[in-house]
């Protein structure tokens, strides 16, 4: 089959594991018809999932190891014992070309040590990032960093510019996506040294993205910019506030409903509308954090997740894979060192 | 009046100034029945407002003048050239012991430049922070710094924690606050170098806080902690996405019970409820950022809130000043200071 789509998925990772991952698999195969899964693990338990699948026959192929990453596992202990592990042969068969992508459920931070070992950052990227998509007012934007650095320079965030603006153009499927810095206010005298430094940088230089300047928390949800740029603290706050502020005001709403005699039979009257916007708000929609600026696909969905929520990570690893997210980034790396070369000589001339 | 409660207002700071400040002074002397106004701004334009409000007779002061700093001025030329507006005036009604706190809606700079100008920092705190108190599963909770400072050192975090303790003791009436240090993980390792210095210090030390370590952004709307400490560029962020994300799933209910025939029938059994949801996700319910840190009350209240939001930011600054918030800082920065002289001491030998 010339376009059979391989994706390797780490059996044993997530709370839940092995289960949602097979039941993940057999979900998105239906979205997928030509996806063919690589499925790391032990195989005495995934073998019996997947047999349970009917979706599922002749389009996986179990490859055994009774080593797994544990949620406490280090990410330097993950890096030097983890060899055999179920996570780190995923990530490998991306790494030797038998897998276009691989999905993990597993622990973020032995995923991203093991994803740097094993894949390298694309030339002209020094750091990667997480990124994911969040719902907006008037439809989705993504962000990153969402955790993998803890502190960045100027030029992270420039990187990461460029970085999100690819993935938005490749993956969101939009033509000249929309870049914000995150910052404490709009005007340019504004925040701390790297995020100055990093609008300067962008604003001065000739690259081909769509810069909208600086924005504020709430533009995350007002959805002012396509593409989100901040430091992974930060941008690691202000997606788990997202979620908690989510989660706080559905149960406001729960309870609302539970609160009277009323509201309850208004509740059975509006049930279907109610039951829409719980799937908009459903957060496995929104499952798949994507490590961006490395040499192959990784996707790291929420450790917590079931099936619904698995499939929606392979199908972010698969989209990505099937729009050539990597050879957009090498191209549009290639340029912007050829043009920050060019400025460097036009700066000396 | 023995128990007479001066409260100075910047009557021309905010979006909706003047309007909002008398109306918000009406509603706020209804629950203050103490409270005496020092009213500062253009008379022209107050004297109409008071007298049309029954409610301010007898406990209004106007105090003259036609200087106003705009929301545009910046922070250092408003305290150059602002020392006869609305704003400064009032702070200096606070300096100088006439009122007991004060409140405006104006220029957040601005407000923050002139009240550590003119009131200076309680000994034992190097820099100011902005508190603010939010909603959470089990009630509220407070976080700071919320903007006042862009970049934080462990000594300021440290600090903060004290200051913010000090307020849901005084202010929030609990009993024995628990604090928490916003961090993207709650495992030790985690963090920037300030974060986990700021941990160990305070876990080192034998300060009377009950310190539950690191918190995440979810930990908001959990209410996992009654104080979140952070530096003021995440605090601004996750403050920023917190109203964006209650923005956003409001709008969502909203077009939810318009989606249909039945959804409109089902709201109208429900309303009851929902209004009373409303009412617990009004963002005027807690307006009024508090300036801790400072040896005077200064309440910023949101500048595009209306006369309820206001009278609410009135109500903070009056718990503050009944609660006698001031003496309860410097006692117990004394003893922090104490402590920390005993331990380098005790270090020493």
């Amino acid at each position: 089959m010339a376009d059979r789509l391989t994706i390797s998925l780490d059996g044993m990772g997530g709370d839940h594991a092995p289960d949602i991952v097979v039941a993940g698999a057999a979900i998105a195969r239906e979205r997928l018809p030509n996806a063919y899964f690589l499925l790391f693990g032990d195989e005495a338990r995934l073998r019996p999932l997947v047999e349970a699948q009917p979706l599922l026959k002749g389009c996986v192929e179990i490859r055994h190891t009774d080593k797994a990453i544990s949620n406490d596992d280090k990410p330097s202990a993950a890096l030097r014992n983890g060899k055999q592990s179920s996570m780190r042969l995923a990530i490998d068969a991306v790494k030797s070309g038998e897998a276009s992508c691989t999905v993990s459920a597993g622990n973020t931070g032995a995923l991203m040590a093991m994803a740097m070992f094993g894949l390298r950052t694309l030339p002209g990227i020094d750091r990667p990032a997480i990124c994911s998509v969040l719902p907006t007012m008037n439809g989705e934007s993504c962000m990153l960093d969402l955790g993998a650095n803890v502190e960045c320079s100027a030029e992270n965030l420039v990187q990461f510019a460029v970085m999100g603006e690819v993935f938005a153009r490749t993956v969101l499927g939009l033509a000249k996506p929309t870049i914000g810095l995150m910052n404490i206010g709009v005007e340019e005298l504004k925040g701390n040294e790297e995020v100055k430094a990093a609008a300067n940088t962008i604003r001065n230089s000739n690259l081909p993205i769509e810069f909208k300047g600086f924005v504020e928390g709430d533009d995350i949800s007002k959805g002012t910019v396509d593409v989100i740029v901040t430091d992974g603290f930060t941008g690691n706050v202000a997606l788990k506030t997202v979620e908690g502020t989510s989660k706080l005001i559905s149960t406001f709403i729960r309870e609302t409903f539970q609160s009277s005699l009323m509201a309850k039979i208004g509740y059975l009257f509006a049930s279907r509308s109610i039951d829409k916007l719980r799937l908009r708000l459903d957060p496995r929609r929104y499952n798949g954090a994507v490590f961006l600026g490395l040499n192959g696909i990784v996707v790291k969905s929420h450790g917590g997740t079931d099936g619904i929520g698995f499939a929606n990570a392979i199908g972010v690893a698969a989209d990505m894979a099937v729009h050539g997210f990597i050879d957009a980034m090498k191209a549009d790396f290639e340029g912007l060192q050829v043009d920050s070369e060019a400025a460097r000589e036009a700066a000396a001339q």
